[in-house]
């Protein structure tokens, strides 16, 4: 009962709004009592620190994987990263949604809660850097801090317009942001006076 | 008295949130009835209206000037139109930050009419990607519209963690962000079997 009060919250928290989202509309689409939701939890807000908490530490947890993945190389582990991000917009697009834009509907102390657990997801990212740059894999003349930032600017900014329904997957789109970034932009002359 | 009223309405706003701001606690810190008010605005609504849109065409003249800069490569363009975006943060940071959050807010014709005003930015930039294509100063096998929605996330994410009392100035990273997509991150190796 428990999940099916979480699956149905986030339809309605992603169709609705959360706070225009009352708990007679999650039991009456269940067709439960109050009592059945006050059982499993004490609040909306609960509910909605919940499906925070199970997105970024799914997140996490397969994020972990890459890393601990022996192998692959770290521009591998770059490309898997950015793409396990973009990925969610197609398995998890409700619940991707609901986390952009309702962090500050939670609590004080969940707020705090989430956000270390993103800055654990943003660190975790910067190891894969680090250890490029260790390897030589990638240059050390750009800062891993700022790389990091930009990387998760680009993919978060994806939830506001990359559609999977459309002319581009979103591993293709993870290849493009990896290649953009290792690769550059810039045209390499071909050959001098040409 | 109607710059007055925007003023104040950016400060409440920033502070307490557009929907927690009435039209009393304006016309309250202006010292002001609320006839006054209304003689300038219908509604709330339109206020936030005006920021956004005051706001938005305020980078889009700035925008336009850079890409009608003769003296500047595009390369320059690029620079300085993420420089302009950035810069914002310092020098608008209220109003750069309630056009980021309050949206929604508004009446959905308003909506339409600001988001396709943004969307003119973002294909104002992808102008200059294009202008660099042809002058191979960009090489053409990036697409342009990811690219610049790239671009975009980076810089908008920002606005979410880049502090300009920072030990990074809005100049400094402009620049690391033209460079990493410039020059790409890859460690480009010096010789053969070294």
């Amino acid at each position: 009962m428990k999940n099916q009060i979480l699956k149905k919250s986030i339809d309605l928290f992603d169709d609705k709004g959360f706070k225009e989202t009352t708990i007679q509309d999650i039991v009456d689409q269940l067709d439960v009592t109050k009592g059945t939701f006050y059982y499993y939890f004490n609040s909306k807000q609960e509910v909605l620190r919940d499906i925070h908490l199970e997105y970024i530490e799914g997140l996490l947890q397969e994020q972990e994987e890459i890393l601990q993945n022996q192998t692959l190389s770290n521009k591998e582990k770059l490309y898997e990263n950015i793409y396990l991000t973009l990925s969610k917009i197609d398995t998890q697009g409700k619940e991707a949604r609901i986390v952009h834009r309702e962090l500050r509907h939670l609590h004080e102390d969940h707020v705090k809660q989430i956000k270390l657990k993103r800055k654990e997801y943003r660190l975790n990212f910067e190891k894969i850097i680090d250890e490029g740059k260790k390897t030589r894999e990638f240059s050390n003349h750009i800062r891993t801090d700022i790389l990091a930032f930009g990387f998760l600017g680009m993919t978060n900014y994806s939830y506001y317009w990359f559609r999977t329904d459309g002319e581009l997957t979103d591993k293709e789109l993870a290849r493009f942001y990896t290649e953009i970034i290792l690769k550059g932009i810039e045209e390499v002359p071909v050959k001098e006076g040409i």
